[in-house]
């Protein structure tokens, strides 16, 4: 099953299935106005959304044309946005870059931060560029939205709170980020908002690719046209969801609609590509010396997307574009 | 105006609209079901909501008695909470408790992080203490609540972004703390959920108290029935709400309902006690050498209450007692 949600002017738009190619859609306010309804009370709600989605498969329900433009992220706020950073080789190449040591426990204990959840932007929302000092990179990651979790679920309890799984641009301001961690209390300014794929699937739209919680897919990112990397998200994926919901709620708990990221995907085979600049630059200053390719300007293009293995697209695609602010 | 949210059993609870002296309420559920509700048209209903509470001052509004231990905190879930750290003794104090130094940039780049929002607790809540050697503690603030800020609003602009105040036992887990800074990502698991007052006030309430951004009135903490601090919250927050409101608008803009603190109130004098007990142990490492004051156990209390110079509870009580988890 495929939800997303509709721009209607509201706050917190409205939730739709999506149908079985991503090109068609029914609305769903019969079952539930929003995402955020359909998760609190998921148990009672999602076999009536499932049972839409296969009417719509199958032709029995009105189906409408989907313009992606009119998308709102799945969750246009949610109540939390925490991020991990479970790639090592992304934690080793961008702490090479800003000439910071990754930590001493970096393969036992899971980088995480907080994010801002009030206000995220759509697949296909512009990404503002305040001043060009700042920086602007992409981040491509997948990401999973918690039913309730309750504090102290542990790695082998975590499986059942993972409702749904969408893709994520963690929009970075990479310039920002040294004197923001400097000051030791975490990323701040250097996170504005983040943006989430057309749709939020449920794990069983993924088949076998997800396992121990993990995708096993690759994930493609084109900057300017051009194929940046297509890193796979499953075996260098150190700490899987189920060990970054078990961090996370070591002391405290989660409410349903809970986003939870991975942190940048990313391959320590170089062929494999890149999933943002700050990698690229720190293997250009690698091998020459300085980094060669600039940071994102007014008209460049992103767009993230998975394919699973028949070439059909996953979560739709992210297709975003940098306008001046 | 003060407004409070009654737990009935759903997820955001029930708005109700609290009577002049703190101990009677009125259901506001005709003009709006929950306080997010009403924060998201807040110039449509805010209005209707004053002739209410001016209706209930008046006897002519159906008054129920209030029980405080039946209150959820204001917003139940919030889409973000935004901590400060606006007292820059307080700032000192724990830096060098941890042996860490206080930023270059301590006077003129605020400090903030991102909380976890999703699971808040009520001013009566018990705190769950999973692990003694984790150093619970307790941090006494004042938050304000935000409607819709836009990208870029300035500090000349902040205040009328600014809806409604409340107070804040911040939660910290202490000795979670030196490991979680040194991963560099910032605060997480040392900051578990945060609990907030009884009510949530607009800043007419405080009447020449809320000035240039800052409550100009004493913090008082109680600390198993004895008087830990009384320090005025206005004249040492170094960065008023208005400045920390532009530091986070920075980069990105904010929904209704972002709710954004102080940090721990803390006066340079002495005499006006601690909010913390962080602070208390590093006075006393300094005077003989070791900290004395254990972290919080099993049967603690803790009450933060601030009174108006008449002696009245602007905010109402929080008072909350360490259980075992």
């Amino acid at each position: 099953m495929k939800l997303a949600t509709l721009r209607d002017g509201s706050r917190d738009g409205a939730l739709i299935v999506i149908g079985p190619r991503g090109d068609t859609y029914t609305h769903a306010a019969a079952i539930a106005p929003t995402l955020q309804v359909a998760l609190d009370a998921w148990d009672a709600l999602s076999p009536r959304l499932r049972e839409l989605s296969d009417a719509l498969a199958a032709g029995h329900a009105p189906s409408h044309a989907l313009d992606p433009a009119r998308l709102a992220p799945p969750l246009p706020r949610a109540f939390e946005w925490v991020d991990g950073s479970a790639y090592l080789n992304h934690v080793r190449l961008v702490r090479k870059a800003r000439g910071a040591e990754p930590p001493p426990t970096l393969e036992t204990d899971p980088l995480v931060y907080q994010g801002g959840s009030g206000a995220l932007l759509g697949p296909c929302d512009d990404i503002p560029l305040v001043n060009p000092a700042w920086g602007l990179d992409f981040e491509s990651e997948v990401a999973v939205i918690l039913g309730d979790t309750p504090l102290g679920t542990t790695a082998a309890e975590a499986e059942k709170h993972v409702r749904l799984l969408m893709l994520v641009n963690d929009v970075t301001l990479r310039n920002l980020i040294p004197d923001e961690l400097a000051k030791g209390f975490g990323f701040f300014q250097s996170k504005p908002a983040t943006a989430f794929s057309p749709f939020a699937v449920t794990p069983d739209e993924l088949g076998a690719a997800w396992r121990g919680g993990r995708v096993h897919l690759p994930l493609r990112t084109v900057y300017n046209g051009e194929l940046a990397g297509d890193p796979d998200a499953g075996p260098e994926m150190h700490f899987s969801f189920f060990d970054l919901i078990a961090h996370i709620a070591k002391t405290r708990a989660y409410t349903a609609g809970t986003i939870l990221g991975s942190g940048t995907v990313s391959n320590a085979d170089r062929a494999r590509g890149i999933s943002c600049l700050a990698e690229r630059r720190t293997l250009e200053t690698l091998d020459t010396g300085r980094p060669i390719t600039p940071f994102m300007k007014v008209g460049d293009t992103v767009q993230i997307e998975m394919l699973d293995p028949d070439g059909r697209s996953v979560f739709g695609r992210i297709a975003q574009r940098v306008v001046g602010a």
